[in-house]
């Protein structure tokens, strides 16, 4: 494994397949450029899933996310984006992303997308009091 | 795109229009004038919402807002007015406008309103332990 | 207006009838007497409601629980006349009253109560992610 | 009323019975001895109900719990044990009960309780945005 | 019972067989060794369940987890066996465990887990406002 | 002792006179009325001293603090009176009283008042690390 | 006195003149244009300040601070300007004023300005443990 | 070492005795009766001291505070005799005690009392920035 | 004024140059490079001073951070490096620069630096209770 | 470089040794064992010093506190070891360490170590307000 940038997502598999659980990660070191103005933006990124037959590895997420340091994206692209890259290396069960964007022109902005397998089956969350 | 207040929204595409996703916005700058006594008013507005085929423009939204400062308003009836604004200018899929109003005499006010396409089904939130 | 206390609850119309939202009033100033023993009490009263046709006035509001302030009263009973009041003057579609208590003799009181129009179709919440 | 500690609950009728409504109560002070070491344990009781006919009284609530400083409990029995003894004082509705005891060994414990009268309709609860 | 680390999980009757209720335990001392590197990992572990006939041992609990000390455990894998372990032990009606690690290159990750008895029945959850 | 509002204040002695130490109590439940307006007005007041001869007792205190409830008080005079009253009741080493007056107009107002008995050495704070 | 925007600062007789004691106010709804782009500012201002024969008058105050609402001004030249000015009005022994501006460009600035009358020897603070 | 209350402070030799260096403990679970009513009292106690020749020992002091349980104790006067009984325990160059009542009557009171050795040469705090 | 990244420190007259006060601005978006490793570092950085004849124009502060986004940099190394960049730009009467670093390896690092003119006299602090 | 725990601390030359200045480390992760039971300790520990000629090795420091993991320790005397150990290692001007030990038997206890080396002056702290 490099410790370089790679937009390449490495994965291990589930150590637990026949069962739903929950796996979710902060990583609070996001930063890739403005496309309109080229200055640095910041957020930090909340990744939940459900796997399936795969997991990510940690640090090659790490590297995947570093690779937009250099990378224009806009708040709402780059988030569906990465959505759309971690479904294709892991093809988890279900998926959410929070991004939280820091603060510009006195505004706060946070992007949340999702990814649910339709043949998957939502399991009853049980709300212990 | 003009520096000064307007109250024209502009927009983008939704760059994922196939996906239900949100976008949240946190404003803490409104401020309006009390129509009774003439002061300044002061709120923070979180606006959230589904887009459908448009999204509103964080800059334009920001001046937008900002038009607002010379404007006599009541609590109730300017934040359904903004929210019936936005709705004209990207007829979301689902929007919710929260407007906490700074204290006045002792008592402290929040204003929620929420605007949903009857077109648009509901997606089942998946709620993760 | 007067500004002395007053049990009087002065209501401005409904600005958007058409539209089912919310106003949230937390009034943190209450004080009224134990009527066992003649001291005073004091609470933070949460007030929510969705309105019909008609609005409680804030500074008509804020008078009438100032009208408390020589009154006795057990914690479960004035918060159940409280709401009875507000319920003759605007009958909301639906209010909820919430009266935290300060500590007397090492315990925490709260008191919540509710009322809802029978004929009001209570809204599906969309909850977003 | 006593001013000595006493495991009898006092009670009140309730001033709104035709209404459902929350009390909650919070009782930081409760202490027991443990069982097994004789040596005094600490927790926070937060007990909530919906009356029926009755509510108990807050000064004999005091009392009752105080009437626990000298006996070795269990922590899930003697949160049981109170929930059974407030049934039979009061038979409300419902009533949960969430007892947080203090941290021994390293480990945090929280038991909770609930009694529901099984004929009593859960009412539909109104989730305002 | 000993005082050393220990997989044995001893266990004591539910003191209230016929009620559905809730145990929460929290340990935040929780170590092993990352089987990559061999360097220790921290977690808070949060255990909650609903017993059937047996409740889980306190000291005899945590002595388990101490009995990981010195083992290799990728997150995902230790968090299941855990639940495994102790679903051996006293087959609850319900538990699910929370591993909150320490944060690494970056990375906060929890891991959440869950076993459900397949002939228990989800009680309704009474939601007091 | 009576239980009705009283500008009287009752003393006790110093249990340990000899020592230079600290009795800090804090009371959020101050109302007085406002001269210009006549309505409510509430503080927390955080009183500290360093007794001399003479303590001030706790519930006498609480009755004195009652004893504003109807009386016009300007928040910077208020202050300073209460200070006089204590300091001719008990004569401390030392005392500081903190105001907190609730938000009035967008405002919030603390005022400071302290006395130090010219005899009296001030001790040097060890400031432990 | 008016409730329109005026620099005019009125004043009152310091109730306790032979007292050094200090008198804090937090205005949360400080707001100007900057002089650059002419977009608002905000800021939260606290002043605080140990008067000597006069105070300055809350509403009048606040409507000193209401008057900069249309004036361009930079954040260290308007915190200068407004202590001279209250200053110029009430010539107290000692004035400290701390304006907070909003973030601007991921940049959070706060000025803190102070006054000190030269002839005003600066009372030893006793710091209680 | 018994483990049952005792008023017996035990004692172990200062690992350093060479240097001037702070022990700070926080007992969140004294409870002693109080002299008027009987009813319980509740405090957190916050003890830190520079050792000379010897420390006080851990689980002596909790059973040294477990001892109150059921001894009538004023405020001011139990603070101050904890503080002389550790004293003639320990000798130590310096030692605070805070102890912080949970409430009476809405009134939270604490006590801070110190001792200091008079050959005893306090150190110069070093205040990184 | 440029909107690249740029080693240049542009200034401006202080407005207020017989007044010493304090300028503190928090920069919460720095990033460099692991000299060691060449994976991104962060830090939040919280600049304070009090100006002598100039100011650091608050743009070009923020280009002159964003020039340290492709460098390689040692934590205790470029917080020196800063400091000395920004005396040579405004000499500054006093500026302590304090450099909060992301945690790595399980390690929370933040290093402050300071410059004092020698020929400034630091004012004596004025602490109001 | 190893990856295995190593009481061996490596040092790097200070790189700006003219100057003053703290730096200050957070290390969540220390585990030793109570030479009485046996059983795992966790304490946090704060390291700040002012570096002389060297600085210690960040990932070094990690490998050193790692070390302790199976060596009985008592709370005073292993506080006392690891400065003993900074101190021999890179002879600091100023060294403070605050070890925040977990909770035991009720007791959260707090040990705080300082060194300072005697040719080195304590700088004026210059307090901005
Ligand atoms: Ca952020
Ligand atoms: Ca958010
Ligand atoms: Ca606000
Ligand atoms: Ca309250
Ligand atoms: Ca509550
Ligand atoms: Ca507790
Ligand atoms: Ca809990
Ligand atoms: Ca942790
Ligand atoms: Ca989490
Ligand atoms: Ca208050
Ligand atoms: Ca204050
Ligand atoms: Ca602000
Ligand atoms: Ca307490
Ligand atoms: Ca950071
Ligand atoms: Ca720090
Ligand atoms: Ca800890």
């Amino acid at each position: 494994m490099t410790t370089t940038p790679s937009k390449v997502l490495e994965t291990f598999p589930n150590p637990q397949p026949g069962r739903d659980y929950t796996i979710r990660m902060t990583l609070p070191e996001f930063t890739c450029l403005c496309p309109k103005t080229g200055q640095p933006d910041f957020a930090t990124f909340i990744i939940e899933y459900v796997p399936s037959a795969l997991c990510v590895e940690l640090k090659s997420l790490k590297l995947y996310m570093w690779a937009f340091r250099e990378q224009g994206a806009f708040h709402e692209a780059v988030t569906n984006e990465i959505l759309n890259d971690i479904i294709a290396a892991i093809n988890p069960n279900f998926m959410r992303i929070r991004a939280e964007f820091n603060v510009r022109g006195g505004v706060y902005t946070t992007v949340i997308v999702e990814h649910k397998n339709p043949d998957w089956q939502v399991p009853q969350l049980v709300n212990l009091p």
